[in-house]
């Protein structure tokens, strides 16, 4: 058989762990598909001596040297899962500038400046592959990479963010406001002791810059991804959602438009209500689906475990068996795809749809005078409900409640209405603003 | 730029035109991401003058000679749009070992003998893909191919025949019987004049077959699967499931398993009932969906189009994207993986389990009777529950209905426990058996 393929490892945490014994486990396996045997050169860890359990691996292959162990030339192909900016940007542009293929899960790097990665990797004539970068186990970036290149991709609709999903589905199932809801996934172990990350939206946004940047062959990086958290939605948000028949997800929506510019791209992240009959409604608990709507392919969707260390030591392992194909070929992936270059357009541009649910004083002229705030910005009204505030027949005395969903329009017209509604005396109060997606 | 990847498309109907409609209109992005324009250097049809409508082509690049326009020296691609056995073969067959790269939505041929095409690219050092001969559009077999390789796949449970999935969410809406509903897909065009290959699911055989073979790393073939198809699914059944909170689909599973010969593989094709829980349940109308389990990776789901003109045309065009960029670089896709070569398991070792419903006497010791044939067989029951017949505190009588549930257990004890629960003289009628899929 050809002599092995030799990988470095940098970081040896959950997913690290996984990959060291999917390695293990699977090397009879693994070899036969690639052609020849991999092989662990060595492991990049912080500290050398701490007790690893049982993991199957020579201990003498732990080094708190990386950028040592990336430069030895028997290694072929750095696997990265430290995360964060630096010093992992310095570790793989020193790889791939040296001809190493990287594989990487580090969503981070990638959405702050995949530019640097991907101009390293064509430098050094190197392979770059970071499936395990979004939605973890989901074979999703090399479809969209490949498989659907022939077609053209209009919308990337995705759940993204296991905590978050895992949260809003509690609120929808019990009624819990969010401080509850992120308490149990806290003591469940699906939120992390310092949560921001997740609850902000920061993870979604960057897993939202990759996606958008494969689908619409442009670079979008994390800074133009319009991000809102899920920490202001309430209980009542929820029960608005419900009574629409829909439920409330954490959204990334990319989505392709058109305006004086010729064509651009939105990229944005923010709860929103979808209808249950939407495939990604029924998406429960900490899993993750992307929905595509590409020209010709129609609607797609890819569905499965977004994070844990299995699923994304699977998605590694599947790159690292590319890459090491390749590299016995001699050959390269398909490099960074950009030509599009579309300009990403600003969230007041993005179109959305709100579903705005008001406490308005209960007389004559109400609906005349609300109904005018939203033709003022141009925003058309898809469907309006009023009935006695409390929802009950008697009611509460002279309020009324008033739910008006709009039609598409751009966001800024839209956020416009709202505050411009927020002032009128004559609304008590705006019990519950969400924008609504996957409609028809 | 580069010179042109030159085409010869083999078939002009629905599937054809929307490919040469497709490359047409995508042509500039096409050629950005592929490095080189396409361009079509014929097209072989059956009639050269037929009435193509607008079709976006020079009329003077049909031919009736198949075989001449592969030869030509100016062919760097055959794109194989025909479908059936012969002369399919012997036209891919020669354009492979030409060294032409090959792009097919044959089902039926890379079914019946997927080896002579794997052994003709090999022999010809060319490419082979046919993304688009399972579950249409879904990019499905890249991601079993490539980015599930560092993982074990335990398990394979698909819909991909939107015709039967079409009549039985039909029959599940409606209460409708199997003929009343194929009707109703024939007069919406969902269902053929001759819906033979769906209905009796020798269209998801060829696709089980296709499936099986990339998830375990082995040649399986039509003749492999074991296939039923719908045609003898009653209302009755309908109205069982639902009273097991379950709905009833075609699945094609293929399954990993162990025995005295180590490890195997059972390939199977049957109406099951699945829990209204499983995220197959709600995959309605004519969409497909496939459902893999992975050791590491967890449950994955991909959903999306299996047919139509358009949806495949994209997966079609995204094979073609790969396999003229394979061209420009001088290299090639991996070759067939079947370096596995589990044994196939028959039918009869496969471990299911089955709903069965019968109208018993009721009397003392028909339950006794009835679970005395279940131990005879060594096949547990998982739920048991009897009533008076037709469900109502009245009955009819002296009879009783009784619904078994068992646990897994190879489908010839349940099939022969069956055969023997239908001799007794106890049982007045089986009135529903189905095996159930998809539970704990």
């Amino acid at each position: 058989m050809t002599s092995p393929v030799r990988l470095a490892l940098l970081g040896c945490g959950t997913v690290g762990s996984d990959v060291v014994r999917l390695l293990h486990e699977q090397s009879v396996d693994l070899a036969a598909r690639i052609g020849a045997p991999l092989e662990i050169a060595g492991i990049a860890v912080r500290r050398v001596g701490r007790d690893r359990g049982d993991l199957p691996v020579d201990p003498a292959l732990f080094t708190t040297d990386p950028l040592g162990l990336i430069k030895r030339d028997d290694v072929d192909v750095v696997v990265e899962m430290v995360g964060g900016i630096e010093p992992a940007r310095s570790w793989l542009v020193e790889a791939l500038r040296a001809g190493k293929s990287v594989v990487t899960a580090n969503k981070a790097l990638l959405a702050e400046d995949g530019a640097t990665l991907h101009d390293a990797a064509a430098e050094g004539g190197a392979d770059l592959y970071y499936e395990a970068s979004v939605a973890g186990a989901i074979p999703l970036l090399r479809p969209l990479r490949e498989s659907l290149h022939g077609d053209r991709i209009n919308r990337v609709t995705g759940i993204v963010n296991g905590t978050t999903n895992f949260i809003l589905s509690a609120m929808d199932a019990t009624g819990a406001g969010f401080a509850e809801a992120l308490e149990e996934a806290t003591e469940l172990g699906y939120a992390e002791a310092d949560p921001t990350a997740d609850v902000e939206g920061f993870d979604a946004a960057a897993k939202a810059a990759i996606l958008a940047s494969l689908a619409f062959h442009t670079r979008v990086t994390a800074a133009d991804v319009h991000r809102e958290g899920i920490t202001e939605v309430t209980a009542a948000d929820v029960a608005s959602a419900k009574a629409m028949g829909c439920t409330i997800k954490l959204l990334c929506i990319a989505a392709r438009g058109t305006d004086g510019r010729g064509e651009t791209v939105s990229v944005r992240v923010h709860p929103a209500m979808i209808p249950l009959s939407h495939p990604l409604a029924s998406v429960g608990d900490a899993f993750n689906a992307v929905f595509v709507e590409a020209e010709a392919a129609g609607q797609l969707m890819f569905y499965g475990r977004g994070a844990g260390g299995a699923p994304t030591a699977s998605a590694v392992l599947g790159d690292v068996v590319a890459v090491a194909r390749n590299r016995l070929a001699g050959v390269h992936a398909a490099s960074e795809s950009a030509y599009a270059d579309l300009a990403v357009r600003p969230m007041g541009e993005a179109l959305t749809r709100y579903h705005i649910s008001l406490d308005v004083a209960d007389r004559p002229g109400v609906l005349a005078a609300v109904a005018g705030v939203f033709a003022r910005h141009d925003v058309s009204i898809a469907t309006v409900r009023q009935g006695p505030a409390g929802g009950g027949p008697a009611g509460r005395g002279d309020d009324a409640d008033l739910v008006v969903v709009t039609h598409v329009a751009p966001d800024a017209a839209l956020a416009a209405t709202v505050g411009e509604l927020r002032g009128l005396d004559i609304v008590r109060s705006v019990a519950s603003v969400l924008r609504v997606e996957g409609g028809a």
